[in-house]
């Protein structure tokens, strides 16, 4: 994203930033119980839902996105905060441990220990661009970060300030009604302040969802800090798909649409628009895909800076030696002064070609994608593990195929999971279930934190870190840990004797 | 640690460092399943046992600690590699997650998703030096990284260069006989070398005990990289301790013993040993602690490194403005070369001082203990707080305090946690339960990866990422997620229609 000063981003002064940091460090909502956490949430979402005209209304005026779309998004940031208040209801993700103490233990006499998750204390949100409710605001990082018992910082994205402060005071109102501390939740805009605070020994952890550079420059600062601190960036993701000659002769027609569909989705600015698709050498697909482009119309894009970069990496790419551009992409102007612009396709012929012209690997967020064909499974494999690390990688394939076929898409399929988080069938990789086995994250780029997710319930354990308590009599032993179980909570207990097969066996 | 090139050292060439990585990342260990894991690892252990005498007498002869010890940490290893088999038989650290396509899922038809966990890639382990078997060669890191499926690339420890080298051969051939593939494991001596390995694309991850200088050298190195990856480092801590007055009248004898039993156990060299002890102002208990460590016996350090760095370090400390030094040990010859040393205790005078002389906040690895008084809670609580996180906090309080005390209790409890990973009651924190319920970690200082913990089954959860698969063929699948449950692993099932009440209430 452009670096250039943002007037949406009016700066905080140190003083207010100092008091917003103070607030969250001295904030009790982590001394709450998960049901109180939980009825808050739930109290955040009526409240969203309560206001949502007034929300969409305002949303539609500054991002220009759709309003089916927008009202969608709104209902899927509500449904989130009531997952992770149920979530908090049912407890399990507080992972209680209880070992008994042993005497007999195998290597000497063991103690009492009871184990559970803590909040790791303030997180910094960062919010996104392209959501500006589901990851804006009140969206998945703020819903999992408050379940987790964390007071939440956040950066308002400056593509929709108007929506970030309608959002931002319902939040805070619906919070305080539901009896949740000061200092749970609060909103900043100053792009240095968002940078002073992530230096901030107050905060704990961050959170982000935007470009590589913005994203890597940020995790450098949480990672240099004196205590270095958990980023949990969601930066860059071009998101291949492979398509078999099995499944083009079945179903070629499907797939182009389901393509073009996909990548031109909201304006091609999903984490997850496959970026790059692989045919097979010979397809007749590039064809029709270029067709079914050239009908896109131009959608406005998310804010001028976007626009900008969008504009530039196109114009660069499409100049690539033995690149060929099966649709150039049009710039209309808009009223409210960020362009609408058309799908861009490109064919840089043999897929090879994408391990020299690396630039082609990186995302360009927006209506753009590139097609490259294979002649050899040899040849697919190498490109795919060539990619940098995704959210996704799509495969294609016929619906019954032959041994041989089968045991080809089989090393597709390992090299996919080595390289992304979600591996999509014979769908499309925008459209994101928010669900308890959903995975939305990756290696880098396409995270910084791979072995975590920012959608779907697993986003709580990000802000969550291990304490045990040994030998503590019951009145010091958190609600949560007692022997009573007075919170009714999910527990695995680990009895004296249970681990007498650890030992050797007698020789 | 010494920074000075040691002669055990023996450097590997970039030619056989690149052939270990490479064996490492063509491995098909991440391809095995966990029950094949599962024999293997109890394959290690039992070779391991078979070869105990010969292991702990070239132990013996290098580190210089008490053969009861290096048989119990030889126990201590097998017996985690015999714990982390069951987890892996047991297969819920896997974590599997079904959820069934819903066509009327809350926020439009919803796919089938499926998720699960696979191994990070191979583990670069850097062996600590204070504990020759359980985290050196075949130690817990060792043990929960190969448990996880990823192939283990050892950095020895110079400290104990030949029951690193004999232990990895025992690793090795136990694998090779149990038919794990090759590249699964592999030993390098060289200090560069470690450092390379680090920088090299094919490592996906570092798990490290020791120094704070090292270890932080190291993090950065990971962090830096152009693709960063997670490295776990434990650092240092100082494993603050307090006694309450009520304590100090039901058991003062008790705490004074058990006090120096923890801190001069192993010569100090425990990453939980309790470095400051916080006592009610006008405590006898100082007196009697320097009784008490007057007699204990000098003891051999681990390395030559260790002794330099610890005599430099507590005469610094000794001469430190305003501190009393209760006992001031000795240091004598021994004929490993190594020196000997008995326990050095200091008295900061008021705990307040630790607020300024920070130098005592900081690990001295080594007999070495601090006390300081408090006169209020007040001041009790504020050095606590600036107490850098830590491993451990110890809390020692009357069996029944009255309600003012329990209060005061709490507000301290509530600080440990937030400084630390374990907190231990009327105990002492050296002697690290291997259980499910063991948290062996804490924010920085104490770790570079405070949600994670390096000792007990969790461990396993570092070196693992999760992966779905969506809208997945059963031919495509992995077994683990299979609809028949070949592997008959436990799974959670996220049906449709589950999550109907995650909606807004009609309006």
């Amino acid at each position: 994203m452009s670096t250039t000063p943002n007037p949406t981003e009016a700066e905080e002064t140190q003083e207010q930033l100092d008091r917003v940091l103070s607030a969250a460090a001295d904030c009790t909502w982590s001394q709450t119980s998960p049901h109180t956490r939980a009825d808050a949430l739930a109290a955040v979402a009526d409240a969203l839902d309560a206001r949502s005209d007034a929300l969409v209304r305002e949303a539609l005026r500054e991002t220009g996105l759709p309003e089916a779309r927008l009202t969608g998004e709104l209902t899927r940031t509500t449904v989130q905060l009531r997952m992770f208040a149920e979530e908090l209801r049912d407890g399990s993700y507080l992972r209680i441990a209880l070992d008994r103490a042993d005497p007999d233990f195998a290597l000497g006499a063991r103690p009492d220990l009871r184990r559970w998750l803590i909040p790791v204390g303030p997180v910094l949100v960062y919010a996104a661009s392209n959501f500006p409710f589901a990851f804006s605001v009140a969206g998945g990082d703020t819903a999992s970060a408050l379940a987790a018992g964390c007071p939440v910082v956040l950066k308002a994205h400056p593509g929709h300030p108007e929506t970030s402060r309608l959002t931002a005071e319902t939040v805070l109102t619906a919070l305080r009604e539901s009896g949740a501390p000061e200092g749970t939740f609060a909103l900043i805009t100053g792009r240095q302040a968002g940078v002073s605070a992530l230096r901030d020994p107050r905060v704990a952890a961050g959170a982000f969802t935007g470009s590589v550079t913005g994203g890597r420059a940020l995790f450098d600062i949480a990672s240099s800090r004196q205590d270095p601190i958990p980023f949990f960036g969601e930066l860059g993701s071009i998101n291949p798909a492979v398509v078999t000659a099995g499944a083009e002769r079945e179903s070629a027609e499907q797939i182009a649409a389901g393509f073009v569909g996909s990548f031109t989705l909201g304006a091609g600015q999903f984490c997850t628009k496959p970026g790059i698709l692989l045919l097979p050498s010979g397809s007749e697909l590039p064809k029709r895909i270029a067709e079914l482009a050239r009908d896109v119309p131009a959608a406005r894009m998310l804010t001028s800076a976007i626009a900008e970069r969008y504009r530039e990496t196109t114009a660069q790419l499409c100049e690539l030696d033995g690149v060929e551009v099966l649709v150039r992409g049009t710039e209309e102007p808009d009223p409210s002064g960020v362009a609408r612009v058309s799908p861009t396709v490109l064919h840089a012929g043999g897929a090879s070609e994408l391990l020299t012209e690396t630039a082609l690997l990186e995302e360009n967020f927006g209506p753009f994608a590139v097609i490259a064909e294979y002649s050899s499974d040899e040849e697919l494999r190498s490109v795919l593990a060539a990619v940098p690390g995704s959210l996704t990688v799509t495969v294609h394939a016929a619906d019954d195929p032959d041994s041989d076929e089968r045991r080809s898409l089989r090393d597709l399929v390992a090299l996919a999971a080595a390289g992304s988080g979600r591996i999509v069938f014979g769908q499309w990789p925008t459209g994101v279930a928010v669900t308890p086995a959903q995975q939305h994250g990756g290696p880098y780029p396409a995270t910084t934190a791979a072995s975590t997710t920012s959608v779907g319930t697993a986003a709580i354990d990000r802000f969550l870190r291990p304490v045990s308590y040994q030998n503590a009599p019951e009145f010091l032993l958190p609600e949560a840990l007692r022997e009573s179980n007075p919170l009714g909570l999910p527990r695995s207990t680990h009895q004296p004797g249970a681990s007498q097969r650890w030992t050797a066996p007698q020789q």
